[in-house]
């Protein structure tokens, strides 16, 4: 076997852990590999504060007998170098005077110098950047280097890029296994939907995470809510006031010194800057907070204050078998400034998925 | 060999014309299959005003001595039973007395009841309905049912369905490769492109086809042009105006008894109706100059109008990796009426392509 055979291995090991249970953490799988090329010593990283993957390999590894000395360490991302939940990760491997270690990305996390601290102490470090290694970690690095969550945007639009009519209504523009898809792979790996009261008011969604011949589960929820509308009596009765066991729902506003006895509700408090809420703040808060990963569900006017600020990544978006004559039917993105056709926001192109009639386009911005 | 099978291998045949050499005849593909199950005769319609598929294939099977009183013919279209420019294909198949014909789509000509004709001389008919068969005369059947050109509007859109800039700067959303395709395929597969005299003279576009390593070819021209600014003068210099050996521009206006001596172009006058042209008398002068298939490239205006009006078949759509956040960016469809979520357009997914980074997506409209 070739290394780039041990790296994939090591890959496939990585992407077995829950990316919830491993929050904030990166996605890590380790493969030993004895003299003879022989797996002796297998490991992911499955639990935030539990053991890494290098440690899990190494320790099975050990088990086996073998004899370190000899052996080559395949790990998917840069072994870390200092002390978090758990020692670093390097001082194992040269305690174990492991000679070779084969990494498939580096971390972008400026306190992890792994492959410095093991040339330092004579052991060979071969750096073979995989592609889909560092994908698998788009969340952590977008977390690490840009000190915020991943911020993906989903819409459904009617084929010319309307996500509602001028009433407001949007049901329903993409069909229900699109809707079914939404729930079971976007909602399932965000921490977090991000949304405004607005449309928690009109829609009356529950925003939870519905699988069919699974029991519902819960979702944090982060509602842009300036005048804290949902704290008002009124508004008790909405759906997304399910109850709620783990989950909370996080309103975000410039007041301050608020409290609410509503369980699982919680406030966050931004000012406000030119008008709009200081995402940089918000970053933290949410960081904080360990959500990572933010799905935003929301109307023309968020998406367009996200896109603005550079707080999205991904936009996935349903095309759909329709077509609104309307001029004043509701853009995916409501802008009152102008922007010319060289001024456009440039899109990178992921992949598409035929669901029944919609078609899924996922893109990536490039900012 | 099943029935199916005959059928399909007329299909092969059927289709292997050239769509504009036989226009505006459909597509006919025909084979003779002797008692012991093989095709003793092959043949499709290859010419407008020249011998239609059974005839040839007939003729075939008589060149090799066959009894055609044992004979099954199978024909992908209902057999015509009037006199057009050759006489009816009924009358052979009586004079040689083939007992069975196999039938795989109907005409939807009035005057062609082949079928009827067929069963009242003894031959047994089996009508065996083949999708595939139906779609390929797509242009034929709209232009005998709906008696009015087929209309296929095709544009590149942002993502968020933007045609053009505020400033009406459309260069370019949509990747060289897709506008490659739009030669290669949309345009050579139309009689005729529709746009308006805006767009021509804005854009100054060629609107001819251009494919690589090989000469241009000419396209004929339909441009709404109510005010004939195309005549001015200073207009003359604009690229359309390329030299035309067989194809023509056709000027459409409200204005009547206006001549001009620039060579090629033709006006067309309809009176205005509401402020719009009376499309039923432009389907009218285009399928008197054979004009069968009309491509739409235009703004948003004429879109939504031609949309409007139920005359879009199909919508082609280049959805494009770039996001322009503007709310007065130019729509797909310009329109000042409101339309609510249960009025909206409804389409039926057809097929998406991948090109570069964009996609294709064609649509039927279902009106």
């Amino acid at each position: 076997m070739t290394a780039e055979k041990y790296l994939q291995r090591a890959f496939l090991l990585a992407r077995q852990a829950n990316p919830k249970a491993i929050r904030p953490n990166p996605f890590v799988g380790a493969v030993v590999v004895s003299e003879n090329g022989e797996i002796v010593g297998e490991g992911f990283h499955q639990q935030s504060g539990e053991a890494h993957a290098e440690v899990m390999a190494i320790h099975q590894a050990l088990d086996h007998g073998t004899k370190l000395e000899t052996c080559t360490l395949y790990v998917t991302l840069e072994p870390c170098s200092h002390t978090g939940k758990t020692p670093p990760c390097t001082d194992l491997i040269i305690q174990h005077r492991i000679p070779n270690v084969v990494i498939g990305s580096l971390d972008p996390n400026p306190l992890v110098s792994g492959v410095r601290i093991l040339e330092e102490h004579g052991v060979k470090v071969d750096v073979l950047i995989i592609p889909e290694i560092v994908a698998l970690n788009d969340t952590f690095n977008i977390n690490q280097i840009l000190k915020r969550p991943k911020y993906v945007l989903k819409s459904a639009i009617t084929l010319n890029g309307k996500i509602a009519d001028n009433t407001g209504n949007s049901k329903w523009i993409s069909n229900e296994e699109s809707r079914n898809h939404v729930h079971q792979y976007l909602r399932t790996a965000a921490d977090a939907i991000l949304t405004t009261a607005k449309t928690v008011i009109h829609d009356n969604a529950t925003m939870n995470i519905r699988i069919k011949d699974q029991p519902e589960q819960e979702l944090n929820l982060i509602v842009f809510d300036r005048n804290l509308d949902l704290l008002k009596k009124e508004n008790h009765q909405h759906s997304i006031f399910y109850k709620r066991n783990k989950s909370f729902i996080y309103l975000v506003t410039d007041k301050t010194g608020i409290k609410t006895a509503l369980p699982n509700v919680d406030i966050i408090s931004i000012p406000m800057q030119d008008g709009r809420f200081n995402l940089e703040m918000l970053h933290k808060e949410l960081l904080a907070r360990n959500i990572c990963q933010v799905l935003i569900e929301a109307g023309g006017s968020l998406n367009a204050a996200m896109m603005d600020a550079k707080a999205v990544d991904e936009v996935y978006t349903f095309v759909c078998p329709r077509i609104l004559m309307d001029n004043v039917a509701i853009n995916q993105f409501r802008s009152s400034q102008n922007q010319t056709m060289d001024n456009a926001v440039k899109l990178q192109f992921l992949e598409s998925m035929t669901i029944g009639e919609d078609i899924l386009l996922k893109h990536k911005v490039i900012h």
